[in-house]
């Protein structure tokens, strides 16, 4: 039991490091002058190797041994704790510590790169930074892949989605492979034969879109004494649990990318949020991995939100904020333009039918990266012949191509599955949420999210990492594994029902 | 030379913990929602004992030694800076770190009290916690005056202000007694025959405020690129050089506190900003302790924007940011009224002429506190009695006296005379560089700071701590040590000339 305390002093001082790095994380995305960008990394770097230092040291080795040679005096979640401490002790341990400072360096300076090259369509000046960042990914990954036995880009995944596999992805995305190109064709010729809606053009300024979305979050449930909501150019959800911070960012022409991406953080938001407080400084308090955090944000933005009972609580609120009139702006017209679907070239702006296929070439390219079957010259062209194959288009330019996604820059490779697996997850919830609250689509007509957030709370968000797994908590709280069905039916049900 | 190469790493990393705490702390002031509060303890607390325990670790003292034993090798910079991570440890390392967190315990506490109390003007409420504030600040005192051989008031001083003696203080408090009673009635009698100017009054919309505000920062040579501009209840100068952050706060009836606020820290950020590049990360690099700092703020503020020259300039951008016209408005009624002189009770809003006045009443005070020749019970009728003395009112209330600053909750004695020493120094530095650069004056009238900065640059601002005292740093500069002569010189010619 003593060895088992000392763990936990060590991981809450951890966490406490873990936390000041997402603030100083957040304050590079929205308030950092690009000037500091050098001085920042070095911050970043430097906490970076305290932390790992405190997860390596040869004590905590001692410690974890010692705690798992007596856990019969251990509650369930001390038990699940000391496991989650033992997967974090994994991944920092086998990889060197000046690997770890020379990733967040060189990603540092890379996304700083990355956002006047992207804006400059500037691929060939890019390249060498990205190129960079993949080199240090490859070794960390084939650091762990040695030590957890299993392929490089399988040990990357771990990371994000705790005992995720890229076979079993295979398998769920081979099912998607062969439901959704024939049902997006089904989708298009009957939006086709039904008319475009009228488009919801307009000039909206952001101080009413800022107003409408702020709304928005404190109906579903965004607690403002324990958050902010800002401005940064890749919209997300960052600080600490206590203190959460999300991001959007406005276009005049158009509210719908501010407002739904606002409902989809808050999403993230209200997760973070409710996490178990008393385990908010251990690791078995943090969420249960990306592909269950970003079912919480498509629970509120694909599935909750867009439903036409909710639709019907937005449409007048849409109305007021912008003093809007017109046919365009009648509930039925707004639903067909808010649902619409279409195959296009950014996935930030994909509609919920073609976001797979930006997500399984994502997913297809970033392998072979990892493997060197894709080199970072050929990913243009890989990426854009990848984009006819698969969503149907091939982009004008690598700014709104390979170019567009932060992830990599970021060193994030083996992150984006998450995305598509989240959105089966969040059909699956809300499958489930609704079986088990007869009245939960009527509370969302009233713009009541209580009942969907009291679900959520219980099954997901208080959870914390207890169950040790995605599919361990979908079991517990759905009564099955990751599974398309929940995720087909709805699609078919939204779009041909 | 080894084990000197190792104390610059540690004090490089030691330095990068420092400065995730500067923007954590600048976040906490500008960002940070109410609910944030507890987490953000937590983490400033952690870093904090990160920073102090890499200070005070056995090995760093070994290196001190070996490094002190063979300084020969070592360049004049490397010298300084192993003289200033010399002075570093002595003040982190020979008081026990219990008593550190005693007094962290107490003046967060005090603080807390302090908030609530002032504004109830409630001594007796507030009396127990300064006292229990001011008997940890004793016993630090001394164990460090015991350790440095000083009085503890001297000890106090060195932490602010490196070598500062209270001797050499009051040699040139006596000098500024002797002459400012009688100076202040002259200014007061020649501005009462002269007339009042008219008031600056109207309404002053806050985005033109701080559009006027950048346009003077820029004008000044704050560089946007390392730096920004934000809101704070309390102005402040803060971040890290590379990424200085100052703050403002707005009145709308009234742009002149936001306005010279703007400048004052300006005047601290271009410090910050010009310390020298290759020396960031060491104890050598940082600035020449609080009394130098604070000659660099008012060199701006009350040196170079407050002569005519200047004045001629930025009347007309006054005049265009707020629409505003009149008599005024006219360059010599806005001179009359921004160099208005006024016997008044509260420190932060005094003019140039009475505020030493009103730091050399609070140095009388808190020398005879930290002697125990003043009680905290007996504080209230002191400084009263002070201010009737040194100021020439008689406080209406504790709250508009004695408890009016947040300097003693916070544990900070010693820190107050900087701000008039600040001042000395100021004019000391302006005079010289008029000298060195003659048409300076003329410069300043056209909105160019160039050759100032130039000045300032080359003889305070790129010698970080090199000369590791202040008045070491003023012989190079300016051929003689601290002197009122200049000071005293300025007053006369401004207020009487």
């Amino acid at each position: 039991m003593k060895s088992y305390l000392k763990l936990e002093e060590i991981f809450s001082t951890q966490n406490a490091i873990e936390g000041a790095m997402a603030v100083l994380h957040w304050d590079n995305a929205v308030m950092m002058p690009e000037g500091g960008a050098d001085v920042r990394a070095e911050q970043l770097a430097t906490l970076t190797t305290l932390s790992h230092d405190l997860l390596t040291s040869p004590q905590l080795t001692d410690y974890l041994q010692e705690a798992e040679q007596d856990t019969a005096v251990l509650t369930d979640w001390q038990k699940a704790n000391l496991k989650e401490m033992r997967r974090l002790w994994t991944h920092a341990a086998c990889v060197d510590s000046r690997l770890l400072a020379d990733l967040s360096r060189a990603t540092a300076k890379c996304e700083m790169v990355w956002r006047k090259a992207r804006a400059a369509n500037d691929f060939r000046g890019f390249a060498p930074y990205l190129e960079k960042v993949l080199a240090i990914v490859q070794k960390i990954a084939k650091v762990k892949a040695d030590y957890l036995g299993c392929s490089p880009y399988d040990a990357l995944l771990d990371n994000y989605d705790p005992g995720r596999q890229s076979a079993e992805i295979d398998v769920i995305f081979a099912k998607l492979s062969a439901f959704l190109p024939d049902f997006t064709t089904r989708v298009l010729e009957r939006q086709h034969a039904a008319g475009a809606p009228l488009p919801l053009t307009g000039n909206f300024p952001v101080a009413q879109q800022k107003e409408l979305g702020i709304r928005i979050m404190q109906k579903l449930g965004f607690d403002f004494q324990h958050g902010r909501l800002d401005v940064s150019h890749h919209p997300f959800c960052g600080g600490v649990p206590g203190d959460v911070r999300i991001t959007t960012r406005y276009y005049e022409h158009d509210f719908l990318p501010s407002l739904l991406g606002v409902i989809h953080e808050t999403g993230h938001a209200l997760y973070e949020g409710h996490l178990p407080e008393e385990w908010r400084h251990q690791p078995v308090g943090k969420a249960q991995g990306m592909s269950i955090h970003e079912s919480q944000s498509l629970i509120m933005e694909m599935q909750a939100c867009r439903t036409p009972q909710f639709l019907s609580f937005l449409q007048p609120q849409i109305v007021e904020a912008f003093g809007v009139s017109g046919d365009a702006w009648q509930e039925r017209n707004m639903v067909g333009s808010i649902n619409r679907v279409k195959r296009s070239l950014i996935r930030v702006d994909a509609d919920e039918v073609t976001y797979p296929a930006h997500v399984m070439l994502r997913y297809r390219l970033e392998k072979a990266m990892i493997t060197d079957d894709l080199r970072i010259h050929d990913l243009p062209a890989a990426w854009n012949e990848g984009m006819q194959e698969l969503v149907g288009v091939t982009p004008d330019s690598d700014k709104n191509g390979c170019m567009q996604d932060i992830h990599w820059p970021g060193g994030d490779f083996g992150y984006f599955p998450t995305y598509t697996l989240g959105a089966i997850n969040a059909a699956q919830l809300f499958a489930a949420a609704k079986k088990a609250q007869p009245s939960l689509l009527d509370s969302l007509a009233q713009g009541d999210f209580s009942l969907l957030n009291a679900w959520l709370t219980e099954h997901v968000h208080s959870k914390g990492s207890l169950y040790g797994s995605a599919n361990k908590l979908m079991i517990a709280a759905t009564g099955k594994s990751l599974d398309v069905t929940d995720y087909i039916q709805h699609l078919q049900s939204r779009y041909l029902g």
